[in-house]
Formats: structure tokens, C-alpha cells, sequence
């Protein structure tokens, strides 16, 4: 069928699942019990589980949408992969294994086959490279594109990590770069100024913006995370880092001291932030050391109260802090390799994963605070926003 | 508190997540592991499956919206049981037993917190009736309320119910009585005339109107017939009558003749179709019995070619009939007793559930036929049109 065909002016929906049925081969066949073409998909147990008695099922569903969760320039490809990936990140940030993933798509009036191909081979392209297989779908036509994911995965309920058991003493920690999806955001959003003449930083990397638009679930550091043992308690930042801080301390009932001078930035947000306030302050006299302590600054504020980032944010005992170590360093001696399976355009730019201490947890029943940086060490409260589905970001 | 509190005014979603979870309350603890608060609902496998090597978990997910699910006139209330029905009708379908519910939901604007209660005791009671639990759910605000349902169960795969394997000799059945949504739907649209003054049925009863609005999903019925190993293949009649009989066709390489006078129809839906025609032709002299004979006729194509109906289409052999009789009137008896469970506005009107053989399975291969009433009883193909989620009814 030609490829320019545009979905809604196909006979039937049937006609056009086909398009779908090519791009989510099962790989593992047994997983279903015959049921490919029936209302429900059926998983049978023993593809999956090993023990009853010790195993949990970990579901979770989110929706995202043309007009709230993608930015002017994500490509169909990228929408799909997005997600799928949102929905993974749940599961990260339990420890949990990823199974199978089912969606309903919205599709929008001139949606063509094409376009429906690059959007499945997105979803299809991150589940499969977190390991799970995408098992149903349903499909309407919508006035944009929406997409409610659900994704199914395993763990043992002895590793399954949860949001409330932070101990006072723990350290926390977070995986990656805290703030580059905002500062991608604001760059896509054309927030920020980023060319400029006068010899600064003048592009942004398109493997920069990944971080909002291909956002990558810490699947794997969860899952090496929840069998260390090591790990008391543990979130995602998809909502920010301090509302994910404040969710944790909820729920474990202690608090926490963040050190702002050990968040871990991205160079090259640091760089598009500085080139910005350069850019802004073309005509005044402020210096180097000035403007990169503005832009640290608006970086930090970036992390804690921006959505978008999908890090995992985790306490361990102090004592258990040389082990985590290595166990991320063993992990990523095998990156390089891991990344391989992924298509070109989801490949480039992708590395390593870090994780940082940047607070601890502390008995104190004061409040989350932030320790900045400078030479006074001010100790402020930590704001208690972040980014709300029900204040959508674009 | 206020009820009258528009959701999206709300500071953040969590401050009305509270209203979700007060509605929707855990009856069966141990299912979830202690994961009230987390990024999954963790449902523990010991909890519903019993036996890895033998059982599949069953999965659908499908999304409802106000401007092509919800004709004017359906209740917040229905609007929450039909998100969770029409997902439940899947597992019914394959005669799969419910355990849990997730959904993602799009609250418009104007959206109260009494119109989220209204809604989400829709959902619970849909879905509890049918003895399964919402585990978790995802909510935003749309610019209409838009409802992704996922829904869970548990087959044994020994008798887990496909749409293929229909044989030659099998009876054609069906649940219920095919039409009535679609007669609903046209009283709901207007599209037919009801309110007459010369003496004929002049109103039609909200418990017809619930055929479209609060749809009962077969769920006993399909775990009944799972049980009996006397179905031979089986399928939901969402997208209407004709077009599930051509999936058990196709996907079983059998073909069908139905016998359109053995169609079951409600009376109401006859009355309503008369009363209408009666006043179409007011002033022409037209007999009963002519009447009488188009609202037969017009009832037959709703129920052919209209979707809406969630009905069970299942074939048996011939020599399993009176087992299946049989059992359906011990599970009738008890009938009265499980609506009680129901609130009272989803009570009204609930009768038990009546089962017709309407055609059989034939290895000809002509096509599906369908043998019409009448003197000469014609023999035509069935025409293979029905609901097509890509043309929405509304």
C-alpha cells in the first residue's frame, strides 16, 4: 500500500494495523497464548515469572500529547520512543523489569502510513531495547496526536523499591545531568539565545536536546540497583529533582540537606545558559566569572523545579556507597556495546550513565534544605514545586 | 474540601488525587505490595494466579471520549462505568476473569471535584462489580474528558476463549439483544421521533437508553462459558453483529448462516421503531402488520451493522446446547441477588441474561449468509460493514 496514505481515509481501522503488526514482530512467541488476534492479549505466566509466592506484577500508565509533551522538531520517531519511555521510567524508578507494553493512539486526520511507521518504529525501537515487547494497541483518530501508554513489568518483592524507606544517615543520590531537559525546553521553546557573533557557544548538539525529547528510562541502573541491595528508597525526577526530594521525605518521614554545589551539570547546559547571559549582557561589563556563576545558578534552578529529566533519584546508606560505585563502574564498561542495538538516530550521543551524592537524609525536623553554594553556605528551605500535569510545561 | 472546586484550579494534582483515592479503596490489601504511593501498582502475584505453567494474564486497553463515546445526556457516572465496560468487555470476550483496572484520564477543564467523585464512583463500581480493583490511574487536564482504561485478568490457557476456532456444525450464539444500542443511539441523537400524541408508546425508558449508555459487560457469562468447554470460539459484538461474525469467519476459516428470523430483539426497541414509523407515515394508511414488519427490518440492520452492543458471539457444537442452557438458567438464578451489589441508579432495569442460537457454522465456502424473514426466506451475503473506530457513530 502506498505509504502516502493518509490513515483516516482508509476503509477500516483493519486495513492500517498491519502497518503496526509489521513493526511489533514478538520476538519471544510463547509470551502469547495464541492470542494475537483476539480483544485482550494473553500473557502467559510462565514466559515471565518464576515464583508466585515471590513475584510482583508493576504496572503504570501515563498519556502524553502533541500540544503539552512535544516540542516544535520531535520527530514521529522520537514521539513514539517518548511514550514508551515515559512509561518505563515508572518502572525504573521501582526496580522493575519491563515485560510488555500496550498503547492507545490518537491519531490525527492527516496522519499517513509513513508517519504511522516512524511512530511505531519509536515505541517499538525503546521497548524493545529495554527488553519488554509491545503485546496490544487500540486505534482512533483524534484532533492531535495522544498517546496513553501502559506498561507491565516484574520484580521480586524483596527488591522492589519503594518511595518510603529513606533512613535518616542515608545519602542521596542522583543518576545523570539534573536540568538539561529544561534547559533543552527553553532552547526549544526559543526561551534562550543561542546564536550568537561574537565567538561564544553559538548551536546546541541535537544529542543535547535528547534529553527532552528522547528521554532514556534508567531501566537498567534500576534493575542493578534493586538487586544490590543497597538501595533504601527511590523516584524518578520526571517531575523535577525537589518534588521528587519532597516525595521521598513524605513518605520515609525524614528530611534531606541537598548540596547545590554537588548537583552534576551537563557542560553543554552550562555552556547554551552562559552563551544566553552573555548574549543578554552584550553591552555591559560582566565577567567570565560572573556570568558563569549566573548561569550555575539558573542550572540549579533548572533541576530542582523543572520536569522532564527521568533520573533516578535514590538513598543508600553511607556504608553502602563504595559498592554502588562499583557497580555502576562494571556497568558501564559495557555501554558502549549496549547502545549498539539501538537505531543510528537513537545511538548518537548517548553515554554512560553517572550517579552523584548530593545531600543526605537527616532526623532534623526542620524542613528539605538546600545548602548553596558560595563561600556563606546559606541554608535555604527547598521549594516545594515542580512540574504538574496539571500545569503542562509548553 | 469544596466539591464545587474546579480540578484545575487546584495548586497540583496531588491535592486532588485524594478525591481518586478515597473513591477507589483496596478491598483486597495483600494484592498490591505496599505500593500505595509509588511511580506502579505492584500487584503481588501470589495474589490472583495460582498456578505459573497453566495460566495467561489477559490485557486490553481502549479509550473512550466525550465528543464521539458520550452522547449529550450520559451521567458522569456512566461516563466512569462505560471507561472501565468497554475495557471489561475484552476479557469477557475471552472469558477472562477481571483482577485490576489502570486508567489515564483527561479532565476538561470545568472539571469539579464532585463531577471527579461522580466520575471515578463510575469506574469503581464498574469495576468492582465485576470483582476486580483500580490499581492506579494517571490524570491531566484535555480540553475534553478522555478516558484510556488498561484492563487485567487471569485464564487458565486450557480454557482461555479464541476468536479461531470456530468449526463447521457449530451453533451461532448470542447474548442479550443485539440492536438495542444502536436504537438508543438514534433515540439519543433524535434521529428518530418518539414522542407522538396519537396514542402509540410515547417515551422510552432510561433503562432501554442504558443498552448504549451503561453498557453490562459479559463477564459472568464469559467465565461461565470459558468453564463449560462447550465454546468452540467466541468474540465480543462491540463493532456490531456482522462484523464479529466475519472476524470468527476469517480467523477460523469457517462461514456462517444466520437465520435473521431468530434474531432476539428487546420489545422495547420494536415499540420504539414502530412508534416512529407510525408517525412517519401519520397520514398514509399503512397496516400494523406493515409496521410491524419495517421496525423488524429496521432492527435487524442496528443489529447487524451498528456497533455499541457488548453481547457475547460464541460458537458450540450442537450436542453441548443443552449443557449450555443449562447452565445459564442455574447462573439466571441468581440473577436479582447480584445486582444488589449495584448503587441503585446502575441497578434499574438490569434483567438476567438470556442466550440465542441464531445460525450455525457451515464449511461451504460461499460466504457468510444470512437467510432472511419471510415467505421465501431469500439467502444474501451478509454485508461486511460495522463500528469502525476510524468513523466514530457520533
Amino acid at each position: 500500500m502506498n505509504s502516502g496514505v493518509i490513515v483516516s481515509d482508509l476503509p477500516t481501522e483493519k486495513d492500517f494495523i498491519r502497518v503496526f503488526s509489521d513493526v511489533f514482530r514478538l520476538k519471544n512467541k510463547p509470551l502469547l497464548s495464541g492470542s494475537e488476534f483476539d480483544d485482550c492479549a494473553a500473557l502467559r505466566l510462565d514466559s515471565f515469572a518464576k515464583n508466585l509466592s515471590g513475584e510482583s506484577l508493576t504496572f503504570s500508565t501515563d498519556t502524553v500529547r502533541e500540544s503539552t509533551d512535544f516540542p516544535n522538531g520531535t520527530t514521529l520517531w522520537q514521539k513514539g520512543w517518548m511514550s514508551a519511555a515515559v512509561n518505563l521510567s515508572d518502572l525504573a524508578a521501582m526496580g522493575s523489569k519491563p515485560i510488555a507494553f500496550l498503547f492507545s493512539a490518537g491519531l490525527p486526520k492527516g496522519f499517513t502510513l509513513k508517519d504511522t511507521e516512524e511512530f511505531a518504529r519509536g515505541i517499538q525501537d525503546c521497548v524493545s531495547f529495554f527488553g519488554a515487547e509491545v503485546i496490544g494497541g487500540d486505534t482512533e483518530i483524534n484532533n492531535e496526536l495522544t498517546i496513553t501508554g501502559t506498561v507491565i513489568g516484574l520484580s521480586e518483592n524483596k527488591t522492589l523499591l519503594l518511595r518510603k524507606n529513606a533512613q535518616p544517615g542515608d545519602l542521596l543520590c542522583v543518576t545523570g545531568f539534573p536540568g538539561s531537559a529544561g534547559v533543552s525546553l527553553s532552547v526549544l521553546l526559543n526561551e534562550i539565545q543561542t546564536n550568537i557573533s561574537n565567538g561564544s557557544v553559538g548551536s546546541v548538539s541535537d544529542s543535547f536536546l535528547k534529553n527532552l525529547t528522547e528521554p532514556f528510562p534508567r531501566i537498567f541502573e534500576g534493575l542493578m540497583l534493586a538487586k544490590s541491595g543497597a538501595v533504601h528508597s527511590m523516584i524518578d525526577t520526571s517531575d523535577g529533582l525537589a518534588s521528587s526530594v519532597y516525595e521521598l521525605s513524605t513518605l520515609s518521614g525524614v528530611f534531606f540537606e541537598i548540596d547545590e554545589q554537588s548537583l552534576p551539570f551537563d557542560s553543554e547546559a552550562l555552556d547554551i545558559l552562559s552563551c544566553h547571559l552573555k548574549n543578554q549582557n552584550e553591552n555591559q561589563s560582566v565577567t567570565d566569572e560572573q556570568i558563569a556563576a549566573k548561569a550555575h545558578a539558573l542550572l540549579v534552578h533548572e533541576a530542582l523545579y523543572t520536569g522532564g529529566d527521568y533520573e533516578l533519584l535514590f538513598t543508600i546508606p553511607s556504608g553502602k556507597l563504595s559498592l554502588v560505585e562499583e557497580l555502576f563502574e562494571i556497568f558501564n564498561q559495557n555501554a558502549a556495546s549496549r547502545f549498539e542495538s539501538l537505531p543510528s538516530s537513537g545511538k548518537t550521543g548517548r553515554s554512560p550513565c553517572q550517579f552523584t551524592v548530593i545531600g543526605k537524609a537527616i532526623a532534623d525536623k526542620e524542613n528539605v534544605i538546600i545548602r548553596h553554594a558560595g563561600l556563606n553556605s546559606q541554608r535555604q528551605p527547598l521549594l516545594k514545586i515542580g512540574y504538574d500535569s496539571f500545569k503542562k510545561y509548553i
